[in-house]
């Protein structure tokens, strides 16, 4: 089966090039892929010629005249802009033309044209973004990492069913350890959302292991961490953030002797080991979750390389139906949230 | 004038030897502070006997029967144990006996027995924790890090008063740079709190700076971060383990290598800086602001020196009358407040 995926070859911070190369490189890496570029097609075309791939049989374009800015209004830029590259990319998916849409361009408008292109997968109350974070065991998926930023226990619940099945696929995890952030291990601490949050896991028959705390997301000991997306998205950032304001304080304080810089060259190559645990890159983007279809967010700073590796993501999670996976979770556990429905309703 | 301090000799994780290490330590390094430790009385004296410090009549001790343990429900431990050294240690300071207590043990109960025995200042709807933060510039304040999980708007727009008096103390920041943590740097990105908090600080006269991201934090181009207590204290556990984890993950690497191995020999004294600059023992406590009086909470792992230090914060606070400080800014930003109060009662 190929497998073909829709490119919005004008976004991110870095251009389209980038964009071309990413592209590029995954159709070199897997026979089964075919990548469709949207963009200008002059631009995209001279990028193409340049890569000179042996596979441009499995390259195509299709031209669109206007592209989202990385700081435009999401909802705007979706309502006015139709013939924007990562509009007419989720059209073509609705289409049946591609299987799944990757973008590096303004996260919103990506989330806002899915969810109104695709819309929701049936039983989802809100798509979310799964976040993967490199710990000190294994890879994690945290959801959501910022497409809800209020939320209520049964999203928390539905974000929890999506990245155990996405973990189930992407990480062949066969009953995902699911943890829910918190501010202390014990059930009865949280705040209100996640003290219901818990009451709804508990009663499930999903694999979950109870309340986990800021501290305890990099050591790899449950496989999935649940959050409303205000939290996930600073938790991701802060994270991002942290990881390098370590690295350029150890830089810093390296640079100030000269027996550190000799050794900082004899480690180099360990640190470039690190940099390539630590890095985002690895897994490319952040699947959003809940769609009836599939979509996949990068960072707008991607390299080809996390270009690449979100096309391949997105190629797995279509090989893998990840949301046959999702529907069959969620039909397991559809008592506690009917009851939990039942619940607010009388409350 | 001299200040009197109490210490819980008998909380954290370390045991009363390095608590009372620390008060010795700490009233070597000043001569207006007198330090009273609160515990086993016998237990005490032979570590204070070990230690034998030149000031021993600067550091007395108070018997205590009872002990709140680390994982003892708060308020009920605090209900309770009337004779535990925590409660004895605030009773102290509400008696005029002390003028600040710094405990390391169940911060739980360090905040419930602080707000029962000394009360809230006046117009403070809720005392929070103040967490000190180092970044790329110069050490950070955010509150709150964990004593309000649910919060309203007049809420988070306290604690930005009380951390900027904070800062004022502590870090001589005249007119402290204050960020609202969201999602995004426009105002009108985040959850519903955060909007509503960012329109009350922005008809403030703060120096407001706006929302700030997670990735911001470690930049140091603010001086204060406002959030509420669930945020911030995932916040500060995600930080302390990621950076945790990152030492971790690099030692592992640099040990798969012999040059790299060799290369960290040479460059240990720059790590060994590093971690000074990262320790959370710098700066020794988190100050419970709020209060009608001053109460430190410690890190539960603290050692000497973390104690040491967050008694000689507490001291500052106290020489430096903190609580002045925030009285004077919430008389300045009064009208803000009753605005916003009206606007509760009419919507």
């Amino acid at each position: 089966m190929t497998v073909r995926i829709a490119l919005d070859a004008m976004g991110g911070d870095q251009g389209p090039e980038v964009l071309v190369a990413g592209a590029v490189q995954a159709v070199n890496a897997r026979d089964d892929l075919e990548v469709t570029l949207l963009g200008d097609e002059e631009v995209l075309h001279a990028y193409l010629r340049a890569q000179s791939s042996p596979n441009q049989d499995r390259l195509h374009i299709v031209h669109t005249t206007q592209v989202v800015g990385m700081d435009e209004s999401p909802f705007e830029a979706v309502r006015k802009k139709k013939d924007s590259s990562v509009a007419v990319a989720f059209k073509l998916h609705k289409q049946g033309e591609v299987e799944a849409v990757v973008s590096a361009g303004n996260s919103g408008a990506t989330m806002a044209a899915a969810i109104r292109t695709l819309g929701r997968l049936k039983k989802i109350s809100r798509p979310g973004i799964a976040g993967i974070f490199p710990t000190l065991k294994g890879p994690l998926v945290m959801m959501d990492v910022g497409a809800n930023v209020d939320c209520r226990p049964q999203h928390l619940f539905q974000f929890g069913i999506m990245a155990a099945a996405f973990s189930q696929v992407l990480f062949a995890n066969q009953r995902p350890r699911i943890g829910l952030l918190s501010i202390g291990e014990e059930g009865g601490k949280g705040n209100i959302l996640v003290k219901k949050s818990h009451e709804l896991f508990s009663k499930s028959s999903l694999n979950y292991k109870g309340n986990v705390e800021g501290r305890d997301i990099f050591h790899g000991d449950v496989d999935v961490i649940v959050c409303d997306g205000f939290v996930g998205n600073v938790c991701l950032k802060l994270s991002e953030g942290l990881a390098e304001a370590v690295l350029s304080m150890l830089r810093e304080e390296i640079s100030k002797d000269f027996k550190a810089k000799v050794g900082y060259v004899l480690a180099r190559d360990a640190f470039g080991r690190f940099r390539k645990r630590v890095d985002y890159a690895e897994y490319g983007g952040a699947p959003l979750l809940g769609l009836n279809g599939t979509g996949i967010v990068c960072h707008g700073r991607s390299n080809a390389t996390a270009i690449k590796n979100a096309i391949n993501v997105a190629a797995e999670l279509v090989c893998e139906n990840v949301n046959d996976h999702i529907l069959r979770l969620l039909d397991e556990v559809e008592p506690v949230l009917v009851a939990a429905a039942a619940g607010e309703e009388t409350s």
